[in-house]
């Protein structure tokens, strides 16, 4: 693992113990602006939302995407907590906006872990004032290592631009972090990432940056298919960089956001091997899609991935499920670059080097459909007995 | 188990091996009309369709429903192998029909096993003469075991039905045998089953029969979502048997069906403990449905369900996800018929109460949406370590 890079120029950050999880581990981390932040975000599509999403959601259009500060909890997920719920996590983004003496509609807020227990909101209030203290310009560790889960590592990217306006050489930083490691689905994964940047960027920018990014990162990737009640992505921008090329910012927020999102999948729960599916020659990107993500959340794929196991016929079973129209005949599906079907008849193939394919660290499919020329792609894992052990006992 | 029970009269049946499987286990199954039979029959929605169940539509077809025998191989698919495999098995109806002195495009045919390797149907040819000496009238059990591939066991249900006309005591039969135990997903698990009645039935009857049944039973379980390429249930009438009342006959199908159903998810690869979701208070039937299989299909509470861990909260988040409308705040979840969630909050429950609920032999759910009033249902069961390693190394 690379060290954890800056926050952009315009940001302090911390991470400490609330006393939310066991063991006295980080479990509250909190990113503050110099000044006024720009913000936008992305949340679950589940309709079971949590608490702080809703409350985040209320907040993002009450201050009109003009922000302060951003605290997420790990260790309880504040879903399905009804009115006591809400209660709560208005009584955390009050207690910071206190403290930090800004309005409570200028924080965003969200909690990651298990669902269904009541948040200890108290425990948080006590920690506001040392996590505030704490605050430091720099590296985004500790604010990274806070908001984990089940995850075995903190994730983080960060891109730099450098470009010269007439002789003056500017830059700017675009980074983020990420936690997965569970309920990793789009539309969107459980997921919560933070992205920020030191760019001036009005509200709608920012959003039209972040939408782009998570439609080619986020929103390629699975690990289980469970869409979180929680899935969050903030976009913070503190402007106090100078204006970078449009399109090189562009670039950077779906470098870093890319990253991230094949961060969250390789260290998806029980991850052993990667899967990245490549559908070509669709009738349309939605067509290519949705065989790609069939193929990538295919429980029998999965497994034949996770064994090593050059089963093949299982992926062709699975595009034929896909909902999309094909001639199964014109098919033709390769692995690791290899051709193991094609004119509707299995290929005689060099063995040893199909079974390389298919246990090399990211086994890559490549599914033609003959049909015109779109195409799309996606990312899952090995389905492993390890993901069933730790989601067969995760509340105990 | 029970002791196999008898074919309807007007069946003869056998299974032998032809050495397509290791080990020299029965692996060609057949069953023949003493007179021409009544066909209907339901295949796999997969676009990725194996020869044998292209064959089988068309003599269906070509036949109108009216047939002399059905013969199943297990040990190979016969999907996924082009021209080739369509040669093959036309060669295997063709040598039975010779053997049977009938029409080829009366004889039914399907395949089950590994996708994309080529039939061997000269070993098939050479057995047909033994396997058709070995036909006798009676128990469907060595039908039963010859179609099995990773069952643990074989699969069978029947229902006689008596009435009386008159004075003139009169019954008939509805015999059914089914093979799991992957690739379990409507529409329609691989699944293949087989339900004959000496009932007598047109076509169209049968087929209404057969339809009904199927509804209520094979597409309402799921063991991995992933629908096969060779899926096909086949019900045959020999009508040697006076009328039954229609709805008795009716009833019988649905039972004998769901009985198979309900035994495809039991044997499921890598069963340990069932699930159960029954949805209420739906606007609709299909959005009942929905709710009930994203959340006894969802990986999360899938696992959960196997470690008898009551993490409720992603029972919630599956019914959130189903892409069905509801009020969350007006919600109720039970297990095992006690209350977990009301009113948008978790409830103090007694904990020890809901451990046993979710660790029950058969995990029962009850999803309430408080929209209206319709209801519907799905079984699966928890995902387990052993279905990851029986999937992960099933070829090699």
């Amino acid at each position: 693992m690379t060290s954890a890079p800056d926050w952009p120029r315009g940001f302090t950050s911390g991470g400490i113990s609330a006393g939310i999880k066991k063991h006295d581990v980080p479990d509250l981390a909190l990113i503050v602006g110099d000044a006024t932040l720009t913000a936008a975000a992305m949340f679950t599509t589940n309709l079971v939302c949590a608490a702080p999403v809703q409350l985040s959601k209320a907040n993002l259009a009450a201050s009109s995407g003009r922000v302060n500060a951003l605290v997420i909890n790990s260790g309880c997920a504040n879903a399905a907590t009804g009115t006591e719920g809400s209660a709560r996590a208005l009584r955390v983004t009050r207690a910071l906006a206190a403290h930090l003496n800004v309005d409570p509609i200028a924080i965003l807020t969200n909690s990651t872990g298990v669902i269904g227990v009541q948040l200890p909101a108290d425990r948080i209030e006590h920690t506001v004032p040392p996590l505030v203290a704490s605050l430091r310009p720099g590296s985004c560790e500790s604010f990274a290592r806070a908001i984990m889960t089940t995850d075995t590592r903190p994730k983080w990217a960060s891109r730099t631009i450098r470009w010269t306006d007439g002789s003056v050489e500017h830059s700017c930083t675009v980074t983020g972090v990420a936690k997965g490691a569970g309920m990793i689905h789009p539309n969107m994964a459980t997921m919560i990432a933070v992205i920020a940047t030191d760019a001036p960027c009005t509200p709608l920018e920012l959003d039209r940056h972040l939408r782009c990014a998570v439609e080619g990162s986020f929103h390629r990737i699975s690990v289980d298919g469970d869409t979180s009640t929680n899935d969050s992505i903030f976009a913070l921008a503190s402007g106090v960089a100078a204006a970078p090329p449009a399109t090189q910012l562009a670039q950077a927020f779906n470098d870093v956001a890319r990253e991230l999102a094949l961060m969250v999948v390789r260290d998806g729960e029980g991850f052993e091997r990667g899967i990245e599916v490549r559908v070509h020659e669709a009738r349309t990107q939605e067509d290519a899609l949705k065989v790609a993500r069939t193929i990538a959340m295919s429980l029998l794929v999965r497994t034949a991935i996770t064994g090593g196991d050059p089963n093949w016929g299982r992926i062709l079973a699975a595009a034929g499920r896909a909902g999309v129209t094909f001639d199964p005949n014109a098919l033709r599906v390769c692995a690791g670059g290899i051709e193991l079907f094609a004119r509707g008849s299995p290929l005689a193939t060099d063995l040893a080097a199909v079974r390389r394919a298919f246990t090399s660290d990211t086994v890559v499919i490549d599914v033609y459909l003959a049909t015109a020329d779109a195409s799309d792609h996606f990312y899952s894992c090995g389905l492993t007995k390890r993901y069933v052990e730790i989601n067969a006992d995760y509340t105990t």
